[in-house]
């Protein structure tokens, strides 16, 4: 249910979904209220009038009774529950028009989407492990074959199933099983990735259960494990849940862990404790599935190099070292077992293979996932992050190459950085005139700091609105309260201490803005590099994929505003969410991808930037507000041109 | 070295192994020496005259010292150091004429040989785990391929060696043992059985390790295990080693196994302590040649098919309930770890596949052995025990039986029934006049029992004597002191109290020649139907072979006597020895042997006595010595008129 809100005196209307914060349905309408707590209803800025309709929440002792009677309520507190009428108060009013150029990135790119049926049509749901049901001929005198000749038989004369071959926890199975119902039996199938390869059966069931077949997707991520329960017989996912990775208490990033990795027992305990954590959502997704452990027949795991040779107990030292190699990029298919997956015997373990030290198997799981692999157009997919992953291509071949972005995205290097959690300024926008902020932040709450998407925003902001300069300096001729110099080091006072969680003031730094600009330099030069080593230029690119959780989070105008992804039109941008995921999810249901995931990693030429000349001067070209290069930027230029005339 | 004996008065002459007991050498010349005891000098009298030439030992105080200055030695004791002229005393000297049709076939007869040089010549030396040595370039800027690639293609380009693929513990050893000696490696590579299947790369080792290449071949009897270390580069045997199958403590036959290993745990028992076992086997193997435990590459199992499911902890129940269906025939190949085998992570595991429930991996493997598939002869494979397994057929061929012949080749139901261990009466030999015995026991001990080669034999002896009938009768005509009637059941006495280590008389009573006669029906009559059921008749058969330990001891001419085996000309006759571990070893050493043993287990036709008319027949005509119909056997025919006519 989505209802119509339409906000007084600018008769800016939109609709937003039934119980949607009013402060955020402000923000994506581009009207600004005045905000800097951040949703608790502590600075009391966020009054409003509710002319007509109904929301619920709203009231504090910010708000006098009178007021109240009236019907101002505090935005942040607000949720939509009618078509509404609400005027902002004087105090708000200013000329947000400025802002109507932007429109909120994340409300109108396409979510990259998996569709069940679209592959069924394309008859490529032949899932990497399946169940079929067999009714057997009881032995006798005339026919007493072995058991396992049995079942090979039939799937060979009456399934059309060659190449069978079988292993020693299935044999043990097997006799009993036969007999339980009479030879009417379930076996589990895996499917080879080679046309030439075995067809291996893993396991039998007594009766006919064809209907219970489910596989899990696992995204082994540097800070986040993220689990799928999918069913194989429908395609959906039937329970979905993500964890920290514990091994952050190891090392942040993946070079701390692979530091660890090479001590003395060091490899064995990242490993061990993954693979608790593993169990521990596996055994979630069961418990909320309400499956038998047994009837997960599959799991797909990707993770980047570093997370899946430790997932795989293989050291990841010589990652690390140059010429950074990894132990291999394709990898085996096992048993869970083998692993310490507290899954059947007969699970199987599928991991995605990578590209290089730097790509891994969850950017190429996500290039399977997007689909790109198969499409025409020019494309550039991103993982943003403090390990940026780059890859440019279509169907006919592929470049990629890694960054090495800092940890700024992630909230490090910047003085009230942090995860993008309860708490982190996530949305943030100016009044021109007043520079007073309002502020939007993970879950409503007071704030506690700025996570990587809120970092971008309040950049592009503070440069739209020339608070700092494209060199990522403050303006230090404004005579704001919020723009002081602390320490020796300006800085723009996003939330008062009263207003926050930590009983301090949050503010933006210098030093901040100058770590973002390094990240996003990197990136984009990076993107640069990767396009003129294979002899394209920037404005050759047809469509960006953004992938990562980060990626689903950044707004799409801030990030083009600051240079860290080049101007397109913004229906041109895919956000993919969780690609690695996507790309598990797929690998579980259809073979097919097992198959062509082979040659895409294949056809990925994989780029050095240290090894590449140009990198540097990219970089050093990059490192101002959008870029050097301003003209790269048609729109932001003329923007700032409009907002420079004000 | 060999010496030359005359034996005197007769001047029969034999050459002999230095330090052979004067005993067996009189024996095997078929010269008669009244001896009872069994070799322990205890009953004396085998006393012998050394008329040239040196012995060592044969001084005892049942000869006077005037004797022991004449010369006089027992021969039991007496161990041949030199030529040898020796005359047999007036007590001894009978007319043993008689005995010189006989010929020790154990001599004659040949012996099944691996010949590795001939294997090489044939161009099937091929191990089914070969190591080659690769000297890799090391990862550079330009060429920073994953380690598994790196190692991949070179084994491609300059090895000729496709379709490779890893597992998970090899890809932990990679990184860091190709930098261990500048990636100079030898890798380790399973070769498929299939043209098409895969080459699994298992191990990988810094340095060239390519000499150091060891297989184990391991016979998994009912009774006895028996493993052999060879060096795959010479195919020579550098260690070999038998132990007691510790489940006998759980049953002696398989039915008795197999009941004990449905019950709870059972199977968990049974399959823990012969794994233990083989553990053992393993580390004296090891400590015995010298070699470290992980420079074994691959282990070859064979064993009955109740054997074979244990050892893989299937339950073998099904092998036991009509119809009598196993689990498998064929196994695939898996690493010693996943059963609990005490090698290598990387060590295979292959197991010799079988024909059906009771012509198991040891008759298959014994076959393979033998190389009677690639022989135009018609051979008449036999494995004689409790469990008796026929094989007829050739390289176009083969149809296979298995027989329950009853426990009496294995001392079974038989009163003073052993093993064939020490004191166990192996051959015997009686005067035909005076009907005194010469005996000969195992590790020339006095006598403690009578193991199935000695009962055949001490039959056969009687039998041609008169002393018993063509039904296993007694002759209670014969007043002898030997012959008698105790409890109510008559007995010959083969060596009394005193000459025993059991303080009683050891006596072969006419209820043992009853179980033996009922043994050796059975199996006669299953070669028999079996003939018959493919068309074919017992004078059609151009070799026999005999498997198993026990088939080595048999004596031929006795075997035949009693009509265990049908009557053709000694050197028709080949021993296998070990079958199984032969079978076993050749396995390990040429990748050719396992293509065709497939193909051999698909062309065998299992017969199931229980389901062919004629065998109860056949078996009833068979309960005499030698058969109902003595034209079936006419050398013997013609022996026994010889010697009636005496």
């Amino acid at each position: 249910m989505t209802h119509k809100i339409t906000f007084k005196p600018h008769n800016r209307e939109i609709e937003v979904a039934d119980g949607e914060s009013l402060i955020r349905a402000a923000m994506e309408a581009g009207v600004h209220i005045n905000a800097s707590c951040g949703g608790e209803g502590v600075c009391g800025k966020c009054r409003v009038l509710i002319e007509e309709g109904d929301i619920e929440g709203g009231i504090s002792e910010h708000l006098s009774d009178e007021d109240q009677a009236k019907g101002y309520r505090l935005a942040c507190r607000s949720k939509v529950k009618s078509d509404l009428v609400v005027r902002i108060p004087i105090e708000s009013e200013t000329d947000t028009s400025r802002l109507n150029l932007r429109t909120s990135a994340r409300q109108t790119a396409k979510e990259g989407q998996f569709n069940i049926d679209q592959i069924k049509n394309e008859g490529l749901f032949i899932p990497p492990v399946e169940k079929i049901f067999l009714q057997l001929e009881p032995p006798s005198a005339e026919n007493n074959i072995p058991d396992v000749v049995r079942i090979i038989q039939e799937l060979r004369v009456n399934h059309d199933e060659h190449r069978l071959v079988t292993g020693l926890c299935l044999l043990r199975k097997i006799p009993d099983t036969l007999r339980e119902d009479n030879f009417n039996v379930t076996v589990t199938i895996v499917r080879p990735v080679r046309e030439d390869g075995r067809n291996q059966i893993i396991d039998i069931e007594p009766g006919d259960t064809t209907s219970r077949n489910f596989v899990v997707a696992l995204d082994i991520g540097t800070t986040t494990l993220y689990g799928q329960l999918l069913d194989v017989n429908t395609g959906e996912a039937v329970a979905q849940l993500g964890d920290f990775n514990p091994q952050i208490s190891y090392g942040e990033d993946v070079i701390t862990r692979i530091v660890y990795a090479d001590k003395e027992g060091g490899l064995e305990k990242l490993h061990e404790i993954v693979i608790g954590t593993i169990n521990k959502i596996l055994d979630k997704l069961i418990k909320k599935a309400g499956i038998k452990r047994d009837e997960i027949t599959s799991v797909t795991f990707a993770g980047n190099s570093t997370m899946t040779q430790i997932l795989l107990k293989i050291n990841p030292k010589y990652i690390r070292l140059a010429p950074y190699v990894p132990a291999s990029v394709l990898y085996p298919q096992f048993r869970a077992s083998e692993l310490g997956i507290d899954l059947g015997d007969h699970t199987t373990v599928l991991v995605y293979p990578g590209a290089s030290s730097y790509v891994g198997g969850d950017i190429v799981s996500g290039i399977m996932g997007s689909g790109m692999y198969r499409s025409e157009k020019l494309t550039l997919f991103m993982d943003i992050g403090t390990n940026a992953e780059i890859v440019i291509g279509n169907k006919d071949w592929m470049a990629c190459t890694a960054a090495s972005a800092g940890p700024a995205f992630e909230g490090g290097g910047i003085k009230f950085g942090m995860r993008a959690s309860k708490g982190a300024i996530e949305d943030f926008s100016i009044d021109p005139v007043t520079y007073e902020p309002m502020l939007i932040t993970v879950g409503n709450v007071k704030a506690k700091g700025i996570c990587g998407s809120g970092l971008i925003t309040i950049a592009a902001r503070l440069f739209e609105t020339g608070v700092i300069d494209n060199a990522g300096k403050f303006n230090q001729g404004l005579d704001i309260e919020r723009i002081r110099k602390t320490d020796n080091v300006w800085e723009y006072v996003l939330a008062f201490k009263e207003a926050t969680q930590i009983d301090r003031d949050i503010a933006i730094t210098e030093s901040d803005i100058d770590n973002l600009i390094r990240a996003k330099g990197a990136m984009y030069s990076a993107a640069h590099t990767l396009l003129e080593e294979v002899g394209l230029t920037i404005d050759s690119i047809e469509r960006i994929i953004l992938a990562g959780g980060f990626g689903s989070y950044v707004d799409l105008e801030s990030a083009m505003t600051i240079g860290l992804l080049p101007e397109t039109d913004l229906d041109k941008v895919t956000y993919l969410g969780n690609g690695s995921l996507l790309g598990c999810k797929m690998n579980g249901l259809t073979n097919r991808l097992r198959k062509d995931v082979g040659e895409v990693v294949n056809m990925m030429t994989n780029f050095e930037l240290a090894e590449t000349n140009s990198y540097m001067d990219h970089y050093i070209a990059s490192l101002f507000l959008p870029h050097t290069d301003l003209n790269a930027f048609p729109r932001l230029k003329k923007k700032l041109e409009v907002l420079k005339k004000k």
